[in-house]
């Protein structure tokens, strides 16, 4: 006889199932679990539309079979999810996304530019071996929080003088496209006394001009991201605040002798201190602390169509950027916080833009480029992984013959002028590209037009690995 | 004062030398190392060209640059290199393959058929912080054997007796393309009393009939490898010896009755009993338990070419081959003797027929093969890899735009008419092929003419990762 059976035996059976279903109910509430899943990426990497199409297919995982690799799905065990994010202080603007891109011809969403967050609740039947002991079903609160790859960037000043930053910003700028780009910002530099009374309003107008020349990096030919400060090029919430009228003081202009309280300098230096006790640092602890898990995506296509400059600042930036996963280095980051994130995903946009015998030489490729990261991260006991993806697939397998043999293509529409092509997209390099594939612009890849996102009715062809995202990301979670 | 002077100091310097030097010579002969390194593959896989060039950039390894990633060579730790096959019961045909080799156009070795050996002793210099406590150099003795992979196609007859095994061999004989080869020996099965008292000479024609269906089958269009027994195919020391005069009785031939003593069947039945007692058994016992490593090299694109009943036979004898790594399962294997095989590298061969960026998906195709394998090998605890290579690298790197973009290609000699060609040579697949691809005959990698080797002035560009093959297998020996 079973402890049930034995129990309806002694109290009647209504009471004991009552019981029963209030043990269940408590075993349910207490095993519900919450993670908080941050997606950030250089800017353009492609994170709104990730995060659409991601959350998209989250949101019908009970009723379509386009995550064959996302196990709770695939084995029919959700049972509904729901979207909470309106109960949210920054909510992702995801109807929105999402009516753009179900469009024909769909419409890309704007870039976001601060902090955002999804927040779903997902029902699921438990596997059958957990259902005696912690009930039928689960939930799982799961956040996905959007938020700008730069802000990592301002890490290192939490460890520098702004003396120190200014020389290393100097060396920064007598490098090119960035010494041609900020000539004419640099020359008024010079015509400002630093050691005399401060005006506000003249600090304004350099720090303005500051933050054009930054833009100007940005989206220019060379699209660099190394840049700091951080809130310079994506504000956030501090769009129009005066904490963030910074810029550095080349080291040529820096007077030698004492520095009176009230200069130009003496202000500059001081929002320097206020930059970083005030919007560093909080963001931090605020935020970065209570991230569980990590996803960085990177569009290595793109770079390497733009050249090598764009190729090295990128690695540059990504290096700086995965300082703040490197929590056995950084002490200061563990007195800042407790850190627990354990996982990072490292994903290469736009796969569908090449052939699927390169996804792996796409992950390898991005493996290159971000291998010592990965080693100090994995040497601090953080779990860490290399993926291609495509949040929206944009072009289907084709052949074609060369020599005798089938050779890969692919067929979709160009995006320059909106016509079907079938083609060969180009190849992904196995190794860092040397000084002769620079020269020769051996990257091209070309650009398709995006797909429409169905409403309803989706399917695996619609993505390329965003089950397996799940999977790796959020899979241990459903038991 | 450290010991040395504190000798020297009470019992005069040379007598303290003299002791040095002895402690030395003690300390270096105690740390002289022996490896057994096993190559083995099925027939046609490369294993004698392969032990060839290995062991002749072995043999140049202390002063030419061919094995960079070969640490011990790289270093320039190698001191010189001597081979001693000559010492051999049986020597491996090293002299006449390089000759061959060498020659312009170079001479294709003849394939092996039995066991045979090289045996080096390579003196190398110690790593820095080892010399004080080692002496300043050592030595490895390193034997490398070379036998047929069909030899280990034996093993599962250990645990069968003649009547299962005919059980098995009939159910295989019944497929194509076995039936149709088979067709007129089977039909002499027929003919035989096999309850009658034996005649020799007649269990000898049918014994040469089927060592001739079987060669057939082995060097036909299929190129089945899946053989038995597998001395029937390669008989090595036991050619013309009547121990190898077995063949497998189809079931529907077995009198249901009793067997008399000395009938036909009786006799078989005996042979078989023999050829596990006195071929298989001391096979594994004097040979492969004295193994310590091994690399299985394996045809991948010769496979591919042939089409599906290759692939899958190949497939199936490389898993019968790879049980008897798997100490684990096969328990009467830990009976025969303690293993010691720590360490087993998979190889891809001729990874000079493919472009470069196609390594890694050639690495991850055999991968795919030997997949289940692998993972029982790791399971008992031997570390295991797969590496596409090339011992003669007959090919250069070439390009060839394709849609406006750069497609990688090979330069070399056909091998079918002798004229020099760059042509794209064709995409190894990242799955293994469904029935779609073999229908379309997808796969047709052309075969380039084999280089030259050369006696001297080696460099890397002769092979394809012999270097990394090195490094694996004995790279940490040489501390």
């Amino acid at each position: 006889m079973g402890v049930g059976r034995k129990l309806k035996h002694w109290i009647g059976d209504e009471r004991v199932d009552l019981a029963r279903s209030r043990l269940h109910e408590f075993a349910e509430q207490s095993t519900e679990r919450h993670l908080r899943l941050a997606v950030t990426g250089l800017s353009q990497s492609g994170k709104t539309i990730f995060i659409t199409s991601l959350v998209h297919h989250l949101l019908h995982a009970h009723r379509s079979g386009s995550l064959p690799f996302f196990e709770v799905a695939a084995s029919g065990r959700v049972v509904s999810s729901r979207d909470l994010s309106t109960a949210s202080e920054h909510p992702f603007p995801l109807r929105q996304a999402l009516a753009g891109l179900s469009q024909d011809p769909p419409q890309w969403p704007e870039s976001t530019t601060g902090l955002s967050e999804v927040r779903l609740a997902i029902r699921y039947r438990r596997p059958a071996g957990l259902r005696r002991v912690l009930g039928e079903t689960g939930t799982l609160y799961l956040d996905i929080i959007d938020y700008p790859g730069e802000w990592l960037l301002d890490l290192p000043l939490l460890e520098m003088s702004f003396e120190q930053w200014c020389e290393q910003q100097t060396q920064l700028f007598a490098g090119e496209p960035r010494a041609k780009v900020a000539q004419g910002w640099l020359a008024q530099l010079g015509e400002i006394d630093w050691t005399a009374p401060a005006d506000p309003a003249v600090l304004r107008r350099l720090a303005d001009g500051f933050a054009s020349v930054l833009q100007q990096l940005r989206t220019g030919p060379d699209g660099l991201s190394l840049l700091q400060p951080g809130r310079a090029v994506l504000p956030g919430e501090y769009a129009g605040s005066e904490l963030i009228e910074l810029f550095p003081l080349m080291i040529d202009h820096w007077p030698s002798g004492e520095v009176p309280a009230g200069s130009y300098l003496d202000l500059l230096r001081s929002r320097y201190d206020q930059y970083c006790e005030q919007i560093i640092k909080p963001f931090y602890s605020r935020y970065f602390s209570r991230f569980d898990r990590q996803i960085v995506l990177v569009d290595c296509l793109k770079t390497l169509n733009r050249g090598e400059a764009c190729f090295e600042d990128m690695k540059a930036a990504l290096s700086a950027i995965l300082e703040s996963f490197n929590y056995g280095r950084s002490g200061f980051l563990r007195r800042l916080f407790a850190p627990r994130i354990d996982k990072v995903l490292f994903a290469s946009t736009k796969a569908d833009h090449v052939t699927a015998n390169q996804h792996h030489n796409l992950d390898r490729f991005l493996e290159l480029i971000v291998e010592e990261a990965q080693r100090n991260i994995r040497f601090d006991g953080i779990e860490t992984r290399s993926l291609a993806l495509s949040s929206i697939r944009s072009t289907q397998a084709a052949q074609a013959q060369m020599d005798g043999q089938v050779l890969s293509c692919l067929r979709g529409i160009s995006k320059e002028n909106g016509e079907e092509v079938a083609l060969f997209p180009g190849e992904v390099p196995t190794e860092l590209p040397g000084a002769d594939d620079w020269n020769e612009e051996r990257f091209r890849f070309i650009d398709f037009a995006p797909r429409r996102l169905p409403l309803n009715d989706l399917e695996a062809k619609h993505h390329i690995r965003l089950d397996q995202v799940l999977e790796y990301m959020t899979g241990d979670l459903f038991r």
